[in-house]
């Protein structure tokens, strides 16, 4: 995966002309914090790609998982089927299926590998599905509360 | 439209006495993302009406369309019921109708007008529907992928 | 309800093989301006717990009202039940319900006990509904515009 102002996350920037527009690179480099709350496979693949794409651009992701995205990341459920939005239809959901690229959990895998995203299971969240850390996917790296959350963030905070 | 602190788009702020609040103007000035995924009507107002709102007060906003949100701005889709979020229920769609104020799209062509507010599509979203820049709304100015979107991110995210 | 680096509202980080990590409490002291629209239970809970996280930790707390989370802190519908995301189905109702702790309305008020967290209402939604503030639960502290709420918008802007 290139890390570049473009890169393959993004196609080169074109105006309705198709001509690229200079673009500076000069960035917000603060961590992006996600508390993912939805559980649904659209919201967790927009999830997903938003934090590969801060991710290739330098950014720290520091995710939160809550409640329904919570339970999506128990091991033995990660790679089920979570529907989508009620608002998707079934034209969407089949959009979705056919062209929706990458299982979402594989490219929060690619966005660990190219930069540094911690992923962390909310205690309270935890506590009300009766779950430990060995239940959830490798993909979560520890459990802890809303407070500790808060110690680590440093810039935009987005529910999701 | 009146670009001040209390402004059209905002009325006077009082508290329950109804007394007028002292308020300073000393504001952030940093942009304010927003990735819109939503294609509710109720969702895409409340953007809009946020949209408006960070305009009036001078802060540039930078707009990134995915999934059902883009599916909206479809040219041929724009003025089409969206429906509203299932919790809106009977009651809230009546409401909503009947006192929902101006159309969401009129809202951000007039924030469009009042202050810097770009509006992309999501390369990744295009891809799934099939889509091209042409087959969008005049709002919309251009496509790109999510690493773009990130190199214009100065500010809070903002998930709707 | 303690205001240190794990509190009461977090467990004691731990990693998987349970040591604690070594946090450092460098912390981000810009407001958290949280937009709530949704106006389910499991998403207000999520809210409250987010709010009551960051007022321990010292951060001011911007509440803004919109929508359908206006109509969930109306004085006659603050503790009736309002539903969860569609997503939760029946199992997840459960969880919430047996295991979901303390209602959302007794954390927001716990949060303004321990820090400055401000609760506003937006004027178009009040309109919408054709609400007053006296319509609403005690914990609201007035109504205003969104030109208003972004004046007081330093740092994140998070939408529930």
């Amino acid at each position: 995966m290139h890390i570049d102002c473009v890169g393959i996350l993004g196609t080169k920037k074109t105006d309705k002309t198709g001509r690229p527009k200079h673009q500076g690179c000069e960035m917000d480099d603060s961590t992006l914090s996600l508390v993912l709350f939805s559980g649904t496979d659209d919201k967790l693949n927009a999830a997903a790609v938003l934090t590969a794409g801060a991710a290739a651009m330098g950014r720290k992701v520091n995710i939160f998982l809550q409640y329904w995205a919570l339970a999506a990341f128990r091991a033995d459920n990660v790679l089920k089927d979570h529907g989508a939005a009620p608002e998707a239809g079934a034209e969407g959901v089949e959009h979705l299926q056919r062209h929706g690229g990458q299982h979402w959990s594989e490219i929060f895998r690619q966005a660990k590998e190219i930069g540094e995203v911690g992923i962390h299971a909310c205690s309270l969240s935890m506590e009300m599905f009766g779950l430990k850390v060995e239940d959830l996917d490798p993909l979560v790296d520890d459990q802890f509360g809303v407070a500790s959350f808060f110690v680590e963030v440093d810039g935009p905070v987005t529910f999701i």
